[in-house]
């Protein structure tokens, strides 16, 4: 029989938007990984009536039905009532579900548990109690029907890690064969692009089977193989990754990588090189990136955020000549920041970025997303343009900072800089 | 008739856990404001049977469905198709959104539409179409059966700005008196500090009503009104709002502002006044955030990421006897940075940040969160010292930058730089 599951998150909070369901997003992926199928998520508020209806339609079209929420002491938590209810059980107080709570109050210098919270230890005849180490409501799980029900409380710090330890192992017997995934990083080709040209590969595959994503600013292809185990899942994925690299080319910048900011300082630390920034309109965000990656330290000396004219000619001495008459946003000005920070910061290579963030154009008319970057190096300056664009402020320096970020990527592995396009 | 509506967020990267689904959020909180309820969140893949079903499930509860996603232009995008099935529509080309595509793609310098991007622009027949300004696929709403149905695309950088652009003012005719509200900002308090000192009150209270939200390293009020109209919601929020800044004090560092950084660069033109920074851990963190913002280069003159010691000394001119005798992580460090990053930059005030930010503690064995800010001002100097904690780098990084912006706020509205703990 083949399973496949729902998730029903219960709360108010949610539907007014007042809190993001991180829950059904972790134990989406948590059960991607076991292998089952979840074919819907449902969200419903505290209200029985409404959360009877969302269990009726999950017991029509689902056999494993996961609830997160609903479980605390207050009045309007019922998923437990709701549930035991849809599927004809009992509630019986658990006494070690009880004692743990007592335990908890103790520990926890609480006034001792009211009827209210000893309610939370009342749970469906017959189920298989999840205690809860991490707060006071226990989870369960039970079968009736051929349906199997997991109820969890909301909190994420307790959700998440209950589903690990309890439901994980509950679930493991319904796996069918895990799925493994490796992905496929690329910069300079959109998701579209990609579809387009693996668009009949991709759809004659089962298994593995790949499909592409958007990241800001660039993409990746996720290659995923269900088997018995991550290395009969690496035998099958690997002609398809391989083939993949060939047929994308130089695009692909990495396997399973985390970034392109990490990739980056994982080839400078290869090649035992220094890198330094002088940002102009992306305003410190490559140095940013680079430096949320702990050891970054090892590879990047620092950078100038030189977003006033005096920054750019006091510290990385661009010419002020040249800024009056070829504006801050030129070749000649990027090409004298990027020299500027190399001479500056004493590093191997250095690269630079003036441009237009938006969202107002620059007086000289040109486009917001208008764009220099420049890579300096022991084997020259190599300058990339990059074109106005339809995008927000945040696209846009997104963009420019990964541009960069490629450039160096292309240079330290031997790469055309600027490839053709 | 009492208006109720179900959002149906439509892709299989939600239910494997890949991404998280704000539009959900975001939508439920506009529609909140706009005083609809929203009785149900469904997610469901890219699969047109169970597509179908979910729909057929909706039009039994729901007479307002909003759908996100599935609008793109791959074979698996199915939204449209499907929807206009289930409500008996046949599709259409629109012309003015296949021009719009054209521009779209010349202006962006891409190669020119192939069929399936056209087929972005087939619509429901007798639909409202909601043009896309952020991308291709054009959102649009049409009624039938007394039923509404919104589509948008799934992108949140297209379907947000578009919720508010035409679903908003499309669903205004259906709002039971709106809700308003108001965000008081804090900084230098938690959530839950806030929520123990504003328990009783908010307990009390039943129109207008408070609850408090925690963002990365800071926390807001949020005061909500029930009215008909803006101008009688803020003769009923006004008194709260008075009431709960008096009572929080000058933690409180806003009121609907978008954030630390938004406020400074406000008070710095206010004041027309300079700023630069110097930083370490955040490495470029502060001067993103302020550059973030359209318009920061008023204020904003520039900063260094002296993330060597090599760029402290050479820079920003910081003793290299200092460095060694105090370690990079010292008062006479941080102090010599700021004096650095304000003497070169010839700015009127400078920030400077240097600390631990982890995972590792550094070799001096001062744990990780560790933190020592600068403020460099024509009042002299002023010093914070941030203890360690158990957090991530990321937050830490965070919560650095955000002192740092605290300080100068609280600085350039005469309050104490360092309030007593």
């Amino acid at each position: 029989m083949k399973f496949n599951a729902e998730i029903i998150s219960v709360g108010t909070e949610i539907l007014l938007g007042n809190i993001t369901n991180t829950d059904a997003r972790d134990l989406s992926q948590m059960m991607s990984q076991l292998g089952i199928d979840v074919y819907y998520q449902s969200v419903v508020g505290d209200n029985p009536d409404r959360l009877k209806e969302a269990v009726k339609t999950a017991k029509s079209r689902a056999n494993i039905i996961i609830t997160t929420g609903g479980l605390g002491p207050t009045y309007d938590d019922l998923t437990k009532q709701t549930l035991a209810e849809a599927f004809g059980k009992k509630l019986y107080r658990d006494d070690e579900a009880a004692r743990q709570m007592e335990e908890y109050f103790s520990k926890n210098s609480l006034p001792a548990p009211t009827e209210n919270n000893y309610q939370q230890a009342d749970l469906p005849e017959g189920c298989t109690v999840f205690y809860n180490d991490f707060g006071t409501a226990p989870g369960c799980a039970f079968e009736s029907d051929g349906i199997y029900v997991i109820m969890l409380p909301g909190p994420p710090r307790e959700c998440v890690p209950m589903f690990k330890k309890y439901a994980v192992p509950y679930l493991s017997r319904f796996a069918s064969g895990a799925i493994y995934s490796h992905n496929i990083h690329v910069f300079g080709m959109g998701e579209s692009a990609m579809e387009a040209i693996l668009r009949d590969k991709m759809k004659a595959m089962t298994n593995p089977t790949m499909a592409p994503y958007a990241r800001t600013s660039e993409a990746f292809l996720r290659v995923s193989a269900k088997a018995a185990s991550q290395e009969d899942a690496d035998k099958m994925m690997e002609p398809v990754i391989a083939d993949v690299c060939k047929i994308l080319g130089d695009v692909v910048y990495g396997i399973d990588t985390d970034s392109l900011e990490n990739t980056v300082l994982l080839l400078l630390e290869e090649k035992n090189m220094t890198l330094s920034t002088a940002e102009s309109c992306t305003g410190g965000l490559i140095a940013k990136r680079l430096t949320d990656i702990p050891g970054s330290s090892k590879a990047f000396l620092g950078g100038i955020v030189s977003y006033s004219n005096e920054a750019k000619i006091n510290i990385l001495g661009v010419d002020p000549d040249d800024i009056s008459n070829y504006g801050p946003v030129s070749p000649q000005v990027v090409r004298q920041m990027a020299e500027g920070a190399r001479r500056v910061l004493k590093s191997d290579i250095a690269v630079s970025v003036t441009g237009i963030a938006g969202p107002d154009s620059d007086e000289s008319g040109r486009p917001v997303g208008f764009t220099y970057i420049a890579l300096d190096t022991p084997d020259g300056i190599f300058i990339r343009n990059l074109p106005g664009r339809t995008a927000d402020r945040e696209v846009i320096r997104q963009a420019a900072a990964s541009n960069a970020l490629d450039m160096i990527r292309r240079y330290l592995t031997g790469k055309n800089v600027n490839p053709e396009k």
